[in-house]
């Protein structure tokens, strides 16, 4: 059972030194961050840039049982000191709204520190294509928590597919359906729907760039196919809302393949349904987010299978991710908790100049400029009036 | 309970006398249509235009128990002998393939004889005009069998819209996929798969026409809404294929709302999977053909309720097309008697000049031009590129 | 598809001649035979007792079309006048309240006529073993509509079992959950309350004759068995209840394999939670009532299939009783009208002296002296106490 | 929502010195006690006495990143050393065989420290009345990891009786399945099984230990009711097996309540298929711990509500034990660790002599005598033939 592997990793080993920018009191992310950390006991934050209020940031490290010395009002210092110290971080979680994302990882990658960040990625494609080259001439990793991508089912269903399993994939559909946007939220008092429908903060996307890209992401990762157009229509259900709480977007993919997307937060009924299929021409893949154990598999003329984490049938590309036997269920948190973990194998495997295992497989920086382009397309589509438009 | 009602509409009053085109040997829907008829007992088969191989139509004819004299080789025969028998048939049922509708439909209602066809309602959309109006000046009734209407639940679902619970509607979702022509079983014998990928017999839409149309016409149905335009790409996956095996369209609904109709014939895995959802300001509805005895509503802000048919909190609509209690579930068959059961409560006015019941809802010659004006835009969309195109 | 070969079936060998006890204007069960009857064609309904009100007879016969000659008040009078006709009816529905079925099944049998009888098939076991006496004295059909076996997927059961691919079967686990019960309506108005909690007309059992019997027979259809002994607690939860509303039985199987079963009436949030579950040395089923068109099937050490209706790796046992293809749900009228086809195919060999086809397989009056033995048996150990039992 | 809550409860307020008897390289539950320990950063491990063999304890400990110091070969050798220390535990996890939990409770309970420990309880009643005795005189927190009761919406479930939302509750059953001995899995090198079918390591109960009692006490937990006598049948129906493999259980609950219980290792295709459903007399509840997230709620005469973990109609008895937003499942592992966070709160309530809160809610001690009582009752019944016996 893969948690007896499991165990030889926690803590034993020397647990890596973790900072955060955001996720102080209030927040949403960063205590999930923080959990999925901490649930494999690879990590152990030791400074933080909680708030950009002072004061916040403050108390927000002291709840934590931080260092008062390392909870600093700013990423810009923290990067600064914590660089400087022998005991040093040596990653930092960013989970802070979309507009600083870019500006925290620049100088955390200069100071030598490796990055896990939030998506999407930035807030313009600019932005992403610089970080990318930065990057690459920082030597150091650069993790993206799209977190789908961390639940066995959907390793599993990756395997399925690059081992041929679906033969040639002809369609791609991908589902993000929520509902807590049907209403004027962000004029409730709640934070997580202020900064999401704000342009100044969110970028040019709203649904689309908030749920939209884990949906495209979670495509891309299980299918290994890469968009060539895109046609896209947003829309702004709610009145007054600056920026989309639908879309809905046809892709092509290169070699053929066609996709669809919709992600709506406004489907009154839906809480995360984050549901993908793919079909190829020998077989085909049926997955929801909201019962991530499972995934159907059913190959051409046989019956459906209803393949089960960790259970009969199962190969080690989702075993090696499974903490539990199969029916007992596991959820996001450990889905999350996936890629810190590679990460973490990344960074040890940094640490003592190995390669990292090869079926360490988070997404990276490059992801995050896949999906800042698809963001990108998608707006330009849309707002030229549902037109095909490259991607990247 | 509904089934005491159903009862009284048993036999007693009088069976109405129909015949039927095609549905002879070797046919499909020609069964489901006798089936669906002969269920709640208001009709009787008496004659036949079985099919156009002479010496089939026969042995179909005889293996019914048709009267040899009314087992005609040719629909024109039948509609003009029995417009002059005394007890010639009432109405009649076609199911040929696509092509056949109009030429045969025109005949009967020239005829004087109530129609009930099968959809697509024509090849193309002048023959369908051409149908509304012959429809009119003949004051036959014309039924269509947009079979998936007649689900309680649906039903259900149609009366929660109209009677305001989910608030102005916002959003349409329309999924219909199946798998069986993910390889070209067109050419290993399969008489279904020749005409449905032949141009010639099924007209210039292929899944959009077979599969598209129910879903289309299933969201119009319970969202009482009309499309603007669309914006459809049109996908023959399978190698040699003349019609498009998978369909994706954007819809723009009068009044603001959105679609989403996706429709593949080459999604493994899948065998008939009709989703509807429908998402307004205030409520959510979400129903599944292979589960159709149940309805997902939720109000927002509220739990999810599961309706079941003729179950608690369901209203007259659903209650009077059901047979059974709650748990005793109705399918397909019982769905598609439904209609016949309206159109024999239509009929039956008819015959007394009497005006028919308000909530008799079958689906109309109106709502076969409805369909036909769907997949011409749709495919004219497709051939443009995929662009914004006026519906009807 | 099997519909194609349904075909050949409809009406034309003539149909059977019909006769009906019970089943009157108020009654439930009576237009479930009618229409299952009715579905493939294969009977025509032309005599009836529908009532033991003279008036209600004759009206109920109106309603249904019969000779008004045929309606009778009687079915004594029914059983020697229909006997005497040259187009007398071939088999008659008796659809009465328990205590009748015996006296009614006893008088057509004696006059020649086959019997299809609801369940249970007596209200003591002294009755049910005249009635399998005179069964074979009389050499007429007697079936027993324990119509969950006629099911497509609960014929795939039986044959995965009768085929080996479970191995040897260890359990057997039925429940049959309603909420119908949960209050006192027998006191409200509803007929069908009434006589169901009357040990006059229900027999010495209330749920368990109700509803536990159809557990118990499905549960030996599909696995083969027979009990040898039980031990069983029959609880009256609503006060001032006459009969059992829930009942709790532990089974030994001849041969070592256990059972067991939980029917109730009280179990509010169910509607027909009709469930089967057996298990084996090799392998698992698991059917649900409320799903029948899927079947579960688990080999050891294998991924869980989902079987589906006519479905892919499904074989002639299911396939011969079904009519649509899969993913277009049949119910449970469809499967009701699975035992009558395979009652007009028995009555059709007898007609012509030849041998029923061995995959004919619906209940016999056999099987329901052993529902009356299975429930004397829980009757008998729930009275002493809940003390093993033997039965029969 | 409450994630925000659990903030302010990370790390900050110290973290518990928590040590761990049992869990070393090849133990199962022990990875998972120690997730659970720190998903919400309350306690730190710092102590071990992991194995009772010298040197896997000791590699276990260092592979955990434990002082070699305090990696002890033996609990009693621990129990004593870490009393002595000044940074000593505070708690202890007990996650070895059955037969060992009492033996090790005892020795910590007499040094101070608290006590986690696995169930069952113990191998007999008698030792279990001794440790509550113990627990009562140490004035020490005894808590059981019955860990499903962790479960949030089990926590609504309960809420939702207390309340009065069901009525009078009628019926509880319980059902526990897997099948991972539905072979002689003991005799092919699995750990797990060879100690769980000895009656040395388990007791005298196989099945009805390892998963009867949680399934029992799951219901008691959620219904309130206490049993009154019951009636058992245990079987081990793999060839050469000590222990049961499947038990069945019928319960008299004190005021008049009927349970029924069935826990089962040999029903395949079940992976831990542990459900409870309870109906009282307005209304009833479904869960199933596959599908954790989610509580089916009907009242009587309404539409069934599909109730989700953190969503719409749920109340603070789960959602103070919730972490992220719904639809985004919460595990095993986090019904879990909701089990050790409240330990924690009554631990540092204990540290500062305040009373702890009062919905602190973890099964206790006396949780476990009932749980012995319950196993011996059973095997007692069982043994006698099946008769009613007293339990406790």
């Amino acid at each position: 059972m893969a948690i007896e592997a499991g165990q030889a990793t926690e803590g034993g080993q020397g647990r890596i030194r973790l900072g955060m920018v955001g996720g102080g009191q209030g927040a949403f992310i960063g205590a999930v961050h923080r959990i999925a950390a901490r649930l494999d006991d690879r990590y152990e934050l030791v400074a933080g840039a909680l708030s950009s209020d002072a004061e916040r940031a403050r108390a927000s490290g002291a709840a934590l049982g931080l260092d008062p010395e390392r909870a600093y009002a700013s990423f810009a210092e923290m990067a600064e000191r914590e660089a400087a110290r022998p005991d040093g971080i040596e990653a930092v979680s960013i989970v802070t709204p979309n507009h600083m994302h870019a500006p925290a990882a620049r100088a955390f990658l200069q100071a030598g520190i490796h990055v896990i960040c939030d998506k999407p990625l930035s807030v313009s494609v600019a932005e992403a294509e610089e970080l990318v080259a930065l990057g690459k001439t920082s030597g150091r990793i650069f993790a993206l928590t799209h977190n789908y991508t961390g639940y066995p089912m959907i390793r599993e269903a990756r395997a399925l597919v690059a081992a041929g399993e679906l033969g040639t994939v002809r369609l791609v559909q991908m589902n993000y359906a929520q509902d807590w946007l049907s209403e004027r939220a962000e004029l409730s008092g709640s934070k997580q729907a202020e900064w999401r429908t704000d342009p100044e903060r969110s970028g040019a996307g709203g649904a689309i760039g908030d749920i939209g890209t884990h949906a495209f992401n979670l495509g891309a990762f299980v299918s290994g196919l890469r968009p060539e157009a895109l046609l896209a229509e947003l829309t702004s259900f709610v009145e007054g809302r600056r920026l989309d709480d639908d879309v809905r977007v046809l892709l092509r993919y290169r070699g053929g393949a066609k996709g669809l997307l919709w992600a709506s937060q406004v489907a009154v009924g839906n809480e995360n349904t984050l549901r993908l299929q793919v079909y190829g021409t020998k077989g085909g893949l049926e997955w929801s987010q909201e019962d991530p154990n499972h995934l159907w598999f059913t190959r051409l003329g046989e019956p459906k299978q209803l393949l089960t984490r960790n259970g009969a049938g199962t190969g080690t590309a989702s075993k090696r991710v499974s903490r539990v036997p199969p029916g007992h269920p596991e959820g996001y948190l450990e889905g999350f908790a996936n890629i810190y973990g590679e990460v973490a194998e990344a960074i040890l495997a940094a640490r003592s100049g190995a390669v990292p295992d090869a079926a360490v497989t988070f997404p990276s920086v490059e992801d995050g400029l896949a999906g800042m382009r698809f963001i990108a397309a998608a707006v330009a589509s849309s707002k030229a009036g549902s037109v095909w438009t490259p991607v990247g």
